[in-house]
């Protein structure tokens, strides 16, 4: 086993051993401030002021969850971060630290293993600064598989839930939707070859043409920083957009008991910015905005009486009801089900 | 997709689908005492009184870390649970809780899924009451892949890292070494078929005839309450030994800057269990006790002044030198290097 942190870039996972991927590794993993004791030790500690940690986990696994044929090292570090970040934001919680298991095949290069590690540094530089890796496993396997858990800190207010919206509240949402959802159809529908599989260098021409919805797919930006400002202004209810408006409002519409009403015609930008980004989806662009999910924007519920915080605008109120989800005050005419990846994933590799 | 949550005992994930499979595993799987949020949000929220948490990662993958030819699903989710414990222990942490997210083939048997849970169950309820899981994931994926994160609480006591140890010092151990390993090289001789691949039946036979060896193995039983207990006692270095004594103790060795001193003779007990339980092991026991993991026992180093905590018996004095590791005074005589699954992994599918 090679200890030399300057291997060849041709190294492998396999042909170095994990301490020399390790060696690599580590010194571009950013650090997390709330951190005491880092990467190193059997556990590592970080700084939980409030006295209460919040706490997500999310696995990437390839087939399901991403195509290497599409997705860089570096988007799928970017990804694996930014959609755990989102999961603390939505809970009113600010992120503290990632730490992050990968499992990879031993034919995986060790630059590929340094593209993750990257993403996860320039995702949370770019959306939750301040926010680091602690800690972390390498095992090998046949299946790329990166496994997240994120931290994050409530600074003595309560955790906002999934079940606290009220009739008269308004409906209100930070971030977009739509775009991410708009570069998924884009990539399945032409980032493939003549047999339908993922494709690199389809890909590739398809990012030439259409860069802002591949990127809004493959390296999302989801408003981190909103969620403790929601908290603060006294949302009653907050989730992250990750299946789809229409099917998550449904989660906060059942576990609240009222019904949710969106007015679609508060999605206008969304559609708009479709219609620029992949003009080839202006048909179908109020149903991705309301039913296809992965941008994370933050979706909540105000009293009627609050100042939204700047990054949120009302797309529509809460009624009530028995908990299901409303389109301009009718029932939706589109599919509200969203991604489900063991009904979605078809097991093809590419 | 089924939702009924009595579904036949030959669903699958596949068949049965995402939010059927929860339903089942849900009940199953331990409520923790510090949880505030449990899961079913974007996150969960646990207590953390001392101000800081301690956290610790680990994957548990098909092939390199576990065989299901020899494993069952409950042995899985008991030893995903032990050995997370274990490392908080380690740090001189109280566990508090875990989140446990699972990859799985789409032919995965729901209810294998339950034994996972059960396992996960019943050794948070023996090895550290309390601790429950309170949030995760479930994914599809050709390999079986289990991703644990394990939380713990300080109770206001600093750390224990790998790096206090200090000349005059006692080395101590709390639990066993050998007994996973000698389950383990019995079932690389036995447990298996004509061909050398790991082999159900095989190992059935090898557990009638080994039983306790191979439940070592399998179903780990680490000191959990004893990490606390060293903290107390003024503990100055510590770490689970999960790669072998020697490897381990080297840890602790070149962190501090001093060497560690083990006298052999007071490994007796280990070797003489192994001699019971697995005869077939006796002339190799004085090296599977040096050099083999996975007991997951909890090894210290003490001020001489400090009183041992029960669990713990002296194994050792730490002396002036440059980091390295000794068995009665002297260099090992055996290999000192440990599992690493990007070296001992064959691909064997087993």
């Amino acid at each position: 086993m090679s200890l030399d942190p300057a291997a060849p870039d041709s190294a492998t996972l396999g042909s170095a051993g994990e301490l020399a991927a390790l060696r690599r590794i580590f010194p571009i993993l950013p650090p997390a401030a709330a951190a005491t004791v880092g990467p190193g030790d059997d556990g590592a500690v970080i700084a939980a002021p409030d006295g209460r940690v919040v706490i997500s986990t999310d696995l990437l696994v390839h087939g399901p969850d991403f195509r290497l044929a599409w997705s860089s090292p570096f988007d799928l570090g970017w990804k694996g971060a930014a959609t755990n970040l989102a999961d603390i934001a939505a809970m009113g919680a600010r992120p503290t630290a990632l730490v992050v298991a990968i499992a990879a095949p031993l034919d995986t290069l060790i630059t590929d293993l340094e593209g993750i590690a990257r993403g996860l540094r320039d995702a949370c530089a770019e959306l939750a600064p301040g926010v680091g890796v602690v800690g972390g496993d390498l095992s090998a396997s046949d299946t790329l598989t990166i496994a997240v858990t994120v931290f994050g800190d409530l600074g003595g207010v309560d955790p906002v839930l999934r079940s606290g919206a009220r009739a008269g509240d308004v409906i209100a949402l930070a971030g977009t939707v739509g775009r991410a959802a708009a570069g998924l159809r884009l990539l399945f529908a032409q980032g493939i070859d003549e047999d339908g599989e993922p494709d690199p260098t389809a890909a590739a021409e398809l990012v030439a043409r259409r860069p802002a919805a591949v990127e809004a797919q493959l390296r999302p930006t989801p408003p981190i920083a909103a969620g403790v400002a929601a908290a603060l202004a006294g949302a009653t209810s907050m989730l992250d957009v990750s299946d789809g408006l229409l099917l998550d409002a449904g989660r906060i519409a059942s576990a609240s008991g009222f019904d949710l009403d969106i007015d679609l015609h508060a999605l206008e930008a969304d559609r708009a910015w479709i219609a620029g980004a992949a003009p080839e989806l202006i048909e179908v662009s109020a149903e991705i905005v309301l039913t296809d999910g992965e941008d994370h924007s933050l979706l909540a519920t105000f009293p009627a009486t609050a100042t939204l915080p700047g990054a949120f605008r009302p797309i529509g109120v809460v009624r009530q009801g028995d908990g299901r989800v409303l389109v301009n005050g009718e029932d939706p005419a589109v599919r509200t089900t969203g991604w489900d990846s063991f009904v979605g994933w078809d097991g093809a590799a590419g």
